[in-house]
């Protein structure tokens, strides 16, 4: 590996005027398990992949909900998503005790942003290796964004983060102007079809993928494993054929086996 | 890379009497996507490029409304701008609550340049990745400065920050005398002819820009997409031919792929 | 061994996205001394091997109670875990306290993990060098979960941890479908087989192990050493002959004598 | 560049005795524009270059007011000199307000000058890199002083600093036996002539420098753009044919260019 | 010496999961003067080597009563023993204070092992140097405690720490079996022996060796030299010829002269 | 220059036991202009050698009045020194006020020295670069003490220090066992014959030196200019052939070039 | 000189088990002027070297009184135990004021120890460069111990510290044994003695040592100038012939030019 006399603080700027240890945390999100979110004017779903570490355990938590109104899907370090969480919860209570009123979505995932921000400029901390999709509800929408590493955040129609997420986003950039008009059942669909190709040829269970949704007139959930089922079935019928022909993309196959931290 | 003893520290002066780091910084200014500013006596203009990063995801917001009178444009790193445009409405909040009157340009410019040399004089912290176009309108007048990391700031007429920029200070310089006196739409136009010349032979439309503008009777306010594409449209007929025989200038033309922080 | 510039610093990414202390910390609870647990519905189980440093001395202990309802069995450094067992102890007798009512397991082992946490975003600090079985009984029923120096958690029907313990790994893998319907008595015979495993080939007495049950009816305590004898007993006879047979795997044979801090 | 291990920290000394870091600062008082002063026993004058960076800039202010008897000129980081200014500036105020008296010139100087030794005895923070040219009118008379990186301080008859400012010295050394019974208007225009020899053949204009004056009953001010001019003026003619004659030193010619931060 | 990149700080993990800085401040230990300690069911006794730096010197203190039921011996840096030393004093008291009972000596071992912990776990402290003995009387009987540099406690029958213990312990491990059992003369008369082992062919007298015992009616206290004394002229007539069979082991033989800093 | 890896931190033995920081602040005070101290057993007089930096500066104050009965005169870094003068000047004014009396001159220089110690024991410090010999009187007489940067301090009838000083104190060595008997006017005389020494074949003249007493019946004050021009006059007619012979010796000749931070 | 990476740094272990830094400290010790001290039942006599460093000066204290019943003598760093001297008279007021009764010597001894202790545990501090001498008297009669940089601290019968202390130590080993019943002036004869082996064929006269006594019925104080000089006189005598003789042994006859900072 090239030695970089640049890239071992994050308050240390290179010639370029780039923060490498920065760039460097946002590859531990695309190490993870990958992540979609996809959204119409009324609902947004939320769907990850989230593979058991072995037959014995159950699997580790890729989706947390935050509020009846909003929700995460993480990608990259778990403990990390996990601290941030908590965070987003607190931050919700907090201003649903004092304005009585739900914490609108775009104001949450500043204040995420901000605290991320903060650690790409202390040199005794580290920025957070986990990028977050935040899906919620407020007045004036449906809204899904991407929060990264680097203290930025994205609003999206859709979007996949993680490893072999390309495929996901190939996948929802062909379709992605019909979203706005989706039913709830159409995006949850979608959302289905998109993490089966960040699988690139391994089958999809339910039992390997977790999907959330939140709308009008639906809190925050995860969707029951059954329902999830239910949709794979009814498509492996339709799309046996076509499946066998489509070679597999293997760039990036070993990651989740290189991913020493369950990431 | 040449390495240099001098240049990892910001605390660390070099023999020559120059802060690489602070330098350094200031390159993350010139890697970020254009942004332009104009002024004439009652208005100030600022405009830039702000494409999406995918047809999914809305663009990055890169012009922030700070008060009625006042906004700014960024080029840089996004987190560092916005966690500066925080602190610079609560400046203006406080200001106005205390004496009731809206805080002066001048004066708001200031405390932002002090804050970022601070950023520039403690080990434990890094310089802002950020450079700001703040335009505001007070009892002096109209008026444009440019902060820069380092902690200086300077009064403009005219001014283009960010990648391919110099094109666009180019144009301005032919033509900055008669700002002054420009109308309000002028300068609109101008400050889209402006940010035009950084695209470089790719097309511009409404989407891939935002201008904004205060002046006297006008509030800072974003212009709408439509007025904007109108002015473009306008201009697209009579500069057709002219275009064609323009060879674009590709001298930095990867830095945006280069960059990869959104900066 | 390679020298890699990223690896001396906890809060230093490298180009890849990891975190390489925290990656060497989780080595260290590979090198103790091997730690199971297995759960039914009504109970869970936990053992580990732990032999006196020398005949002179009493075996240090590995499994520690917490609560009535709660205890955990601990490999890597054993001081690291003790620290973090009198943490437990406090979280459940505050909680106990405030509430009147036992801590949900689930809840304890994300302050547990959050713990962790920080001591990987932190520069002056490292991460635990200790991996934490956690058995608990609750209203939800019976628990166990692992928790690694990353930060994560893991709920498990069963799962070693450990020196050698993908031999128990293996074993318990071939028979979890049927734990959860498990009597107590068939949940510590297969704990104690599955510890047996990890000795690969070395003989199990009640000296060198310790057996814990937490269940519906039964707090949190250690099995007496004559019944583990008992168990071991009734087993050896049947599979006298087939041990023969067996060749010990030894791959990592020598990691015992190589650990050098009683981990 | 030559590799010198005693010159990375503000608090390691060389073996010879030296604080290479403070020489360092102090060599960014020698890139800055050049700043001027000089002292008649009832007035001082400064005087600075100002070149705007660009044509569509102001330029950036180098003389600031402190206070109605006293002023100062800087030369070196810009952001370094507006912060020490402001501090001088509450110096001032406050001692007014508890004393209701103008602050004595040399006592505000010697706190400036303590401020600065702090910087370089704290590992964790770094010396202004900016000197300083204070001209003040006390019970005392007028005086000039030169506030220098290091904490020393020194009282000057006239003094240049900045780049090129030694042909500025050397045009003072003739004359300043006589500059204690200057009238006010003498000095101005031996200050113009000081600031014209650090040009070194490039054209002087009211436009590219700044000169103001404190003195006896007369707040220190700006002199006005005009009446520069027509000091100017009425010089060129005289000195036309000599100026061909003079072949420019170029000694230091690229500083201005080299310097980035607009020191 | 080999250059290993992860053994100069103490919260930096090696790839293998080791903390090398503990490791090495266990060294420390070993090449302390020997200390011994036995216990039976009743009575602990604690020996140590302590010859005088010179003739003019008493010798350096290697055993501190703690309390009356609690005292220990120490091995390794003999200032960082009497800190902690001073450490255990306080608890006691503090303990015996507020529940009108003496400290458990297991409870005490405790304290003692996390407050080591701790020091192997911030970045601006180093690991204690000395190992401790610790022998106490409770309620639940004698006991013998080894805590070590890294935060662990070990239980021990007999144990033996220090430069050249290998020879004590060996003794001991070939007769542990019968000090539960053993009178509190037997066991004083068998950690002399001990202590002789580590001398390795050196006569021993009582001046160069401490003895001290705590038992069932008996607060600890050191034994009076001339009982020490005794005991060994009454071995010596038995073990004369003996003695000049065995070829002495000089296998750390310099250690004592190599310890420069009296541990 | 020799790299020694010992030497770039004020809080790191060499192995051989010094402190080489602490030696290189010393060196510090050989580098700055001289400066001498004579006793009678009723005055102190102390000279300083002060060049102006140029022609139109005045000269740098070496002489600092502490109190009515104290004085100091400084050689090496004069900000250091002015930041320790006012330090001193506090003391003073503080034992005055509480007790009523003046400061005991050798309590005083005991403060200065535990300011100065503490700077060599604290890693983000550095050792004052300056050295002061501190005139004094008090019940017991008057007093010389010299103060170093190490935290040292020493009396002396009579001493040198400073650049060239060597020559001062071969002077005043021939004469110092009559000093104690010396009228004012005699120890005026030596002093500025001391500081001629230093000088080396310049000429002294009362412009470039400073001469301050204290006395019994004479408060700390600077001899006026007048005075020590007559004094040099009166002198120079009887040496002037002596002079001339005595070949100036030239070892540390460069040193007051050398010398960057008016030291 | 061996480079060695484990010395740099007061917190770090050595392979095997050593603190370079505390022993680079206990050699600023043996570099410093001699100190001895003797001790019979009822007094203790310190006695130090301490020539002038120029005839102009007044020697280096290196006895301190501490209180009525105790005194020090230093070796090493002056302005280190001028500290440390300070610390001990605090402490034994404090005591005195709170008990009406004397400091007992061994408890300002533990005190003090402990104080050296924490330097040798902090990595922004350094351990102390001197060693003390302590001579008092309390209940239990007369004491010298010696306290060391590592914190560690002995009780002597008779002890040398310092630039060839050996021939000192080896002078009082011949005869210590007589030392506990020696006479007031037996014990001052013997110092002078035992100092004047440190000097090495350099010839004793009062002016170059300290002498200083405590005992029953003489509380701690320097004996006369007077009365040592006569010693010496009546010793010169009788041994004129003998020092002819004796060959001077000039092991380290070097290390007082070669120690820089008066240690």
């Amino acid at each position: 590996m090239f030695r970089n006399q640049y890239d071992t603080d994050v308050t240390t700027w290179s010639p370029a005027g780039r923060l490498f240890q920065v760039e460097y945390a946002m590859e531990a999100v695309k190490q993870g398990a990958a992540a979609v979110g996809l959204r119409s004017t009324s609902h947004v779903v939320l769907a990850t992949v989230n593979k058991a570490a072995s037959d014995l355990s159950s699997h580790q938590r890729k989706v947390f909900k935050i509020d009846d109104h909003i929700g995460v899907a993480i990608a990259g370090l778990t403990a990390d998503g996990r601290v941030l969480s908590r965070y987003l919860r607190n931050e919700c209570i907090n201003h649903a005790f004092v304005y009585e009123s739900p914490l609108p979505v775009s104001r949450l995932v500043v204040r995420l942003a901000d605290k991320a921000q903060v650690c790409t400029q202390r040199s005794w901390k580290r920025p957070y290796g986990v990028g977050l999709l935040v899906a919620g509800l407020d007045e004036t929408g449906a809204h899904l964004y991407y929060n990264c590493p680097s203290g930025n955040y994205f609003e999206y129609q859709a979007f996949a983060i993680g490893s072999r997420s390309q495929a996901a986003k190939t996948y929802m950039e062909r379709r992605f102007e019909a979203f706005n008009n989706y039913s709830r059942d159409e995006l949850i669909k979608d959302a289905i079809f998109a993490i089966r190709e960040t699988l690139q040829g391994e089958k999809l269970t339910s039992s390997i993928c977790t999907v959330a949704i939140v709308g009008i007139g639906e809190p925050f959930h995860m969707i029951d494993q059954k329902i999830i089922q239910e949709v794979i079935d009814s498509v492996e019928i339709k799309e046996d054929a076509a499946a066998a022909d489509q070679a597999p993309a293997q760039d990036d196959d070993k990651s989740s086996e290189a991913a020493p931290m369950d990431i």
